[in-house]
């Protein structure tokens, strides 16, 4: 589970034991000399500074990146002294995460060992894996999630639109509206989202009917689209101009008929689903909030709940 | 769309055009004095030569990691030139990735005003948006994926793990085996194999019977969680020590009678639904290979289709 690394209660805060970084068992004895003597370990302490960091659920340490020295020289000094404490005290996996305006720390990082983790706009994770048994640092994200509407109207209207950047392949064609969800969107919000951005129609989300998964997509990650049947209650049409060509109603016999759906066993098989869709002949996933002890979040769990017209699904 | 930033042609190598760059006409007439005024224009064209780069899909342009300059004082006047290229030939989104190898030229593309993107242990990405307008660079990836497998014999016993490192009110739970798939890993793939390491068991993959969505998670970004239906093939309990604390056939009723479970509603919603579906009374989402020409990309989508024997689903 990864849920360690950023949902772990903050066990405790420390510092090195200054006496087991500097390697003397018992300092305060030895340094008892004259104020000059004292005011030596105190210098090399302030030299050699372990960084400040919490440890996490799973034998690491997580680095406080509120705390980091200033400049280039003590944080290079900071972090080798850090990673010889870490490794004296059995530590396994080290989180380093360095804000943009401390990207000059970035190559000291690499030149320690540190390895690039993930990185958001305003920070850049690095890991250091200390044991000498495999990596168990969770992975970073894996995956980008898309969304596709299914609009069909009481005409049976099915809504669809035209890229304006596409594929010559795509020439003519009219596809459904899809797009990315943003970060922390649901499904169903993100479905509605992008068929109102792309065509100016308001929808009601009514289920998941299918999905993709697909690998070595963008930037090599994954990409899972979830096809969603959405139920139309505007029907004026206004398109957003910087990425749509054109949107329109287009009949459904005439949208299954395109060539470019016609040739492609993936489209194919999703039309077919939608269709059956709406005839009841098939359960889509819905969408219902639940809040779990387990991490105490309200999510989204999808899942088939006939409607009771729906006499052919039992799954109520 | 994501797909252009990789899947796209690459349409053209470019260098910028020399004259355009130093801010002269048309410089093969200005320059054609004797040997020396040659030399000159030449002398400034390696100093300031833009970044080897490629056209995207979307008016933007992807730098050639292979072909950077070696050293920081190079890269950083490179990096300033091409933008100043860029930025006065209409180019929008630019795209530069940094090979761990080079992380002394982060902070030289930070200070220019490129963000990060995104990381992988190889390398870092960054980006510059240059026009006046909303960024329409896509984002990186959102979301992880994991799988949880409800495996169940003919005796209505459940494969169950207990986790080595859990929550204090996980203590003595009995919970089903969960993991997250890894890179480029099939889900029915990703359940079969976390089942097989943590406890040892082999089986077949049935059906997705629902899954979760939630925000907020590992890294703050969302995940996605699949439960899985998965038929057993072999019996005999052998623990990966390094997770798991213990794994056993548990008796469903005494499984499900758990305070973690009745007290969960979540857990409660997910058993309800596992239980209907053993009963043939739910249909659950199978895996099938699709092509799409759009793509040209082998995928899995996974919809309900009734097994002969499910009376009440008419999904088939």
């Amino acid at each position: 589970m990864l849920s360690g690394v950023r949902s772990a209660a903050r066990k405790r805060l420390f510092r090195s034991d200054p006496a087991e970084l500097l390697g003397v068992a018992n300092w305060s004895e030895t340094g008892g000399g004259g104020a000059g003597g004292h005011q030596h370990w105190w210098t090399a302490l302030e030299n050699n500074f372990v960084l400040e960091a919490t440890d996490d659920e799973y034998g690491g340490v997580v680095v406080d990146a509120d705390r980091l020295p200033a400049d280039r020289a003590a944080f290079a000094r900071s972090l080798a002294a850090s990673l010889s404490y870490w490794k004296s005290v059995g530590k396994k996996g080290v989180w380093l995460k360095l804000p943009v305006d401390l990207a000059e720390f970035v190559p000291l990082a690499v030149k320690e060992g540190f390895k690039y983790h993930h990185a958001e706009e305003a920070y850049l994770m690095m890991t250091y894996w200390i044991p000498d048994e495999p990596n168990m640092l969770p992975a970073n994200a894996s995956h980008q999630v898309g969304v596709g509407g299914f609009v069909i109207n009481d005409q049976m209207e099915v809504l669809v639109v035209q890229e304006k950047y596409r594929g010559s392949s795509l020439d003519g064609v009219w596809k459904l509206p899809t797009g990315f969800i943003l970060a922390s969107e649901e499904i169903y919000t993100g479905a509605s989202r992008e068929v109102k951005e792309e065509t100016g129609v308001d929808t009601e989300f009514v289920d998941v009917v299918a999905f993709r998964h697909a690998h070595n997509v963008a930037f090599h990650k994954s990409d899972l689209f979830f096809i969603c049947m959405l139920r139309p209650v505007s029907s004026e049409i206004k398109i957003d101009e910087t990425e749509i060509q054109a949107a329109k109603w287009m009949a459904l016999e005439e949208f299954v008929k395109q060539p470019f759906i016609q040739e492609d066993h993936m489209f194919q098989k999703i039309m077919d689903i939608c269709i059956q869709r709406l005839r009841k002949c098939y359960c889509g996933l819905t969408p219902h909030h639940v809040v779990s002890k387990f991490d105490d979040r309200t999510s989204t769990l999808y899942y088939n709940v006939a409607e009771p017209e729906d006499v052919n699904c039992s799954a109520a």
